[in-house]
């Protein structure tokens, strides 16, 4: 297939590069990043466009995802797909998706969870949302990229889908932190914390898959000193996007909300960029009620 | 084995029966509940626990735990065990094993989950605390009552490990309803939701076996418009526990005393008593943020 791919960071790069090693023509165009082995560098977004069956985006934010969106859907053929990868707002998603439907192009939103391991590794997993005819017809690239695609619903679902999840996920773990503080400091043993917690009602992905206790539970970003994994910076991102979704849709969201601001002040004020999500556990494991 | 039992409320009763049933001697007391069927009556706590090996307590709380306690332990022949089935503050069950442990009686702090329903199938979980040799002599008793029990450590880790695994549970249900009420707002079908989440960083038992949503997932209470279960004021009683055990502790739990927080006024303001804690999708479903 003939592929358009604009943003080749750590995400966009190894993932255009699994699509050359697959045999597609891979255009790509990134004014920051090195071109990925097997891809043929173009002189814009516009460029790399044009003449594509589909284009896919990997970009930072809805902001600039509307101004890119904004160049390459003029260069794209009618009936032509716009598979937008990166994470972002609900309502950026909506707006490119109709921006393309009036061009004639039509759009999949799907962004991934994986991170820069499973774009290597061609095991990302995609939630997208979009006409169930343009997702079919990117589905083998999906394949190419990861491991597993759901088709969620309409344009912005896989976003949707996405900012839920992460919510829960966030959350999830801050309070699974908790707890093992507490635990602690209650003499219970970590281990015989984990035995009752990950076979009870209190078992979640974030203690039976993702333990945040060294030593404790299957291997883990805790059992390599926190090195991401899911940097606490992404979460911090994540959770912000279901505020805003939360905040644009009128719902009530008071946990979710209370993540955010923890890990707003774990990163902002505590220094944990580019530390795995789970070390949330450190702070509280450090800390009495203050 | 020749047992005393004091409490036969709705959970007491059956598992008082249940004793009784597979053969052993119970004597039980209860100031106001009837007598189960094969457990011969005593007429004051005391009563109950003269001669017997093993006396079993199942309470509301730990005031009152900590004054039958007192009664009870001067009635117990040295060597003895008391097994405590209460769900009480971390305090109160270490106070009544130091009290005990003065009188040369042994203790196992044992609270349980499974509610009624595993009571009176004889199917509950229990997690204990207390020297091993206790925990191995009650362990028969536990296997006619329920159908795990975990030795969690010395007295009072049963009451931690149950605490610790509830403010999980409830602080990760509250967040699994924002999620499925953000979704429904932002157009996502619930099971479109169900399939991304169970399936995804997100999952927990909260979602894969107690779903929220009625008419997805496994079966659940909120198929049965939430009848419990496990009711509100259940969890609103656990999650105050574990503050308790915070404060005394000096743990820094935030998300666990929002979802205190937010199960009180669930109870103490929307009516939310004898519903089944995963109610609270409906509170959020219905609700706006302002």
């Amino acid at each position: 297939m003939k592929i358009g791919f604009v943003g080749l960071g750590n995400m966009g790069g190894p993932m255009a590069a699994n699509l050359a090693t697959a045999g597609h023509e891979v255009t790509g165009f990134d004014p920051a990043a090195p071109m990925p082995e097997g891809v043929q560098a173009a002189a814009s977004g516009a460029d790399a466009a044009r003449g594509a069956e589909v284009v896919i985006t990997m970009l930072p934010n809805g902001d600039i995802l509307r101004r890119v969106a904004a160049e390459l859907i003029p260069a794209m053929a009618p009936g032509m797909v716009l598979l937008d990868c990166s994470t972002v707002d609900v309502d950026s998603a909506r707006a490119v998706a109709a921006e393309a439907e009036a061009a004639g192009v039509l759009t999949v939103d799907a962004p991934v969870s994986g991170g820069v391991g499973g774009a290597q590794g061609g095991t990302l997993t995609f939630m997208a949302g979009g006409p169930v005819e343009a997702f079919d017809r990117v589905a083998p690239l999906l394949d190419v990229m990861g491991r597993k695609a759901v088709h969620c619903g309409p344009a912005g679902a896989g976003q949707s889908a996405k900012i839920c999840n992460n919510m829960i996920l966030g959350a999830t773990m801050i309070v699974t932190c908790e707890a093992f503080a507490l635990a602690d400091k209650l003499g219970l043993d970590r281990q015989a914390m984990y035995d009752v917690v990950s076979t009870s009602s209190g078992q979640s992905w974030s203690i039976t898959t993702y333990c945040p206790a060294p030593g404790i539970g299957p291997q883990s970003p805790a059992d390599n000193d926190y090195t991401p994994g899911f940097a606490a910076e992404l979460m911090l991102k994540d959770l912000r996007l279901a505020q805003q979704a939360a905040e644009s849709a009128d719902a009530d969201t008071p946990v979710g909300a209370l993540a955010m601001q923890l890990y707003e002040h774990f990163v902002e004020q505590e220094g944990a960029t580019g530390r795995d999500f789970s070390a949330m556990l450190e702070r509280f494991a450090g800390r009495g009620r203050g």
